[in-house]
């Protein structure tokens, strides 16, 4: 399972793709039943908040957490006339959508306090750090708040793959992905231009097929005109790259790598047909850094929260809700109530919090796990994988546990220096490499790298990692569902808990990802509008 | 043939790639032999200039054309100490490589004036628009003179496809490339999985490769377990997005198109295996318009350019060479000398220039035809692409005669307006629409465009078209070799002329790119100074 095709900030695809192929088919009677209890039969607009009407003047909510759940909702509600307290722990918005520059400080539980001493201008978003052109609701907010974008390099078939210890001759050689793709479809191309040839497909083809299909193959596979085998193609580099005069003139072609030892190196599997849905360019990430997003919703909805403070208790009765919260400067503590809660806290915390929610509720929440994961950015003196190896962004794709992948910068293009990620981590892997101290885990990423670049060792300069699970106000990188969680305790957390309604991405099918925060964020605020109007 | 593949600014890639590998296997005798009269056994480097040493000092060096290759020289030779003298016959410098912004004028020959109309900040790159990251020679430039880049989307799998009256059910319809892809690629992985599992390629395999090309097929093309079948894939699209809550919760899954109907319409062919040499990702394009490129060369050596100055005579002897020059503004005709020349004037316009090369070198020079090209660019109101359909940069392609593909910008992301690139023809289409006033070719990239996006005609605000062949100091495109010409005059244009060198992106195998210039500029400086250095 390749990790870098995992969500924006973890979350693998597979998985996720299967749940949803299996919710969406084998689910429907459940969706259905659902759907009729809200009352609602139009799937959701995902590409602008709800039209709502009516107003809420007069109406207070409490939102626990300044996130994006939060402070979408904030900021919408808002504008129906609503009077929204958001509580937020930390001493700054935007929840997990944050981004590690100079000064940046982060003490994981159990840790040694690390503050982020990249140079000015250099910076990791450690939590989502791409944006997909699909992701229409996160796409709202940076349109309509005017957040600069610039494109985010997800896939590039000039980065290299690196697989060491595995079966065959390609084990431990760094290769670029496009010799790879281009070998492997063209040898595919080849094998099946055969078995049309002779005759060997006949009953499922007729005639007329047979030519478009050896035609498509010849194209695809850069297959030779009349023989139809693979010899390889400039689509997959060249020893020489073709240039001026005669002398590098027409260049001098690479020889493609054998099938054999292609299919004996599995390295096939980095790729398929296309990338999965929320894998796919056109790709963004905002211009200085993702944490740009949560500044943009901070300055509209900022002077409603109240920071550093934490929730203590949550408790409820048929009038009102109200929160028990402490100051983390002073220790106090003291009481906050409204008319409705608008909770967006992690459920990996909530579950913590004294509250007075049905056994059902609890154990609903108690059922989501959250998913361990890791990341590392690392400063570089040079950006020599753009200088010397001419790769500008996307993936090095290796299978050193507790890599993954190292994800080479899609900023600062050309540019002196630049901040790479140096692995990203999950599950199993994440917790191991999380035991490790910074500077531990700075030489781990250090000592992967320099297996693919000779020049990585003696160009890190600064490097600041983070480890989701050991965040005190997150516990992991997002809700982790499993078929059984998602059956049985999601339908449960969706609707109301009194005057209670979750939100985030949790709360939703793009967990992990900054757009599923907003659309449950949607969807529940029109819920409690609903409610509330009727209330 | 796709035009969309073509180079940065026309040519196309199948035709060139096949002239590549000739040369390459076929022509090797010969490229041998040219190496060594040249006394050069390694190829050039295409990362950097040529290191020379020795000086030019007290050397005179006469550039015809403030193009890329003309500038380029003089930045390098300057270095050295020649004395350049740079004569160009536009206002600016920059030859083809050129940004079409307000009041940026054009008259066609025989053709009616255009000023660019568009608002601040829009343009279009009519000349070369893209960078790929393979063209480490440009990019060495864009480098060393901080030109800011930002990235050009060449591949959006969101983008339409629309191919009208071809075969079968797939003709009219707008689909979105990665459906194509995503289908086509699944199907196929069905039926190859299915030849492997009855058996009818089991000579070719072994049972060990039987189960590892299985696996690959299963993963690459979203095939389902056990019984190995496509189905249709979240990657290919949903009929409604995955979301939050249960609605859309995992969203509904979209319908595969079906295998025959692809086939028959010949859509696969829009991809290959991987993009060829040049086409492939990460592409840049400066920041604020090609002509940057241009301008940082004429910010360094613009002081040497003599410009709105026409070329009518070339003429040497064994002690100097010599030019009769004219001054457009003032019609003043003159003199210049100098011991060496580099001549990087296009072909096209060389060969009605009164020079007294010898008669093998005229004819080599007459021997090679320049293509044909056009391009329009089109201020839209809005970016209803990106705001209604979601596509963020990228090609649509078409089967328009006259059309190929409409290009959309890569720039001004989520901005309120776009320009677009209407069209990009070549050869006898872009003959046909040059014949058009430059309203009629607007109107004819309206209803074309009008086809696929409703929106297209009334965001439509305003126009800019170029016709390469009809510039008068171009009069083409890019070189076009022909495999005769490319065997007979190419060897003879290469080698000096007396003390006449020539120069540009038509001395190269990288014709119409501005990386094909620039090497081209290394090398025939390099044999210039190496022969200036003995003289």
């Amino acid at each position: 399972m390749s990790k870098v095709q995992a969500n924006s900030f973890g979350g693998i695809r597979t998985r996720r793709e299967f749940l949803y192929r299996t919710a969406a088919i084998g689910g429907l009677g459940l969706t259905m039943a659902t759907m009729n209890a809200w009352g609602m039969s139009e799937p959701s607009r995902a590409d602008r908040p709800p039209e709502l009407t009516g107003s809420g003047k007069g109406k207070k909510v409490l939102i626990l957490g300044a996130g994006l759940a939060g402070m979408t909702a904030a900021y919408e509600l808002g504008k129906l006339g609503y009077e929204c307290q958001l509580i937020e722990a930390r001493s700054f918005a935007g929840g997990r959508c944050q981004t590690a520059r100079r000064g940046f400080e982060l003490t994981e539980l159990g840790g040694e306090k690390q503050v982020c001493q990249f140079d000015e201008g250099e910076y990791i978003n450690h939590g989502p750090w791409r944006i997909p052109y699909n992701h229409r609701s996160t796409l709202h907010y940076t349109r309509e708040f005017g957040v600069p974008l610039e494109v985010f390099i997800n896939d590039n078939d000039a980065a290299y793959v690196y697989h060491e210890k595995t079966a065959g001759a390609l084990s431990g050689k760094r290769l670029r992905q496009g010799e790879i793709k281009a070998d492997m479809r063209g040898h595919v191309a080849e094998l099946l231009a055969k078995g049309v040839q002779t005759g060997k497909l006949d009953e499922q083809l007729t005639e007329e097929d047979k030519v478009l299909l050896l035609d498509y193959l010849a194209n695809e596979g850069y297959l030779s005109k009349g023989d139809l085998k693979y010899l390889g193609t400039g689509g997959r580099g060249y020893k020489v790259n073709p240039g001026a005069g005669v002398n590098p003139g027409p260049g001098t072609p690479s020889d493609p790598l054998g099938f054999k030892a292609l299919l004996g190196s599995k390295l096939g599997k980095i790729y398929k047909s296309v990338n999965s849905f929320t894998q796919q360019a056109t790709m963004f990430q905002p211009v200085g850094g993702m944490d740009q997003i949560a500044k943009a919703f901070a300055k509209r909805v900022g002077k409603s929260i109240r920071y550093n403070t934490e929730v203590l208790a949550i408790r409820q009765n048929k009038q009102v809700v109200s929160a028990q919260i402490k100051d983390s400067a002073t220790g106090k503590i003291s009481l906050v109530e409204a008319d409705f809660c608008l909770c967006t806290i992690p459920l990996s915390v909530l579950r913590n919090i004294d509250t007075d929610f049905s056994a059902p509720f609890k154990e609903a929440i108690a059922a989501v796990a959250y998913e361990p994961t890791g990341k590392i950015g690392i400063q570089m003196k040079r950006r020599f994988w753009e200088e010397d190896d001419a790769i500008y962004g996307g993936h090095i794709r290796t299978n050193f546990k507790g890599i993954g992948s190292i994800s080479l910068p899609s900023n600062h293009w050309q540019g002196q220096k630049g901040t790479l990620l140096g692995y990203y981590n999950f599950m199993a892997d994440a917790v191991e490499v999380s035991a490790m101290s910074p500077a531990q885990r700075a030489e781990f990423a250090t000592a992967a790298g320099e297996k693919i670049f000779p020049q990585y060792r003696e160009n890190v300069e600064k490097t600041f990692s983070v480890a989701w699970h050991r965040v005190k106000y997150n516990m992991g990188g997002w809700a982790d569902w499993s078929v059984e969680s998602r059956k049985n305790a999601y339908p449960v957390l969706l609707e109301a808990e009194g005057r209670v309604y979750l939100a985030g991405e949790h709360m939703s099918y793009l967990t992990g990802w900054m757009a599923g925060a907003i659309e449950s964020s949607w969807q529940q605020m029109a819920k409690l509008h609903a409610r509330a109007l009727v209330a």
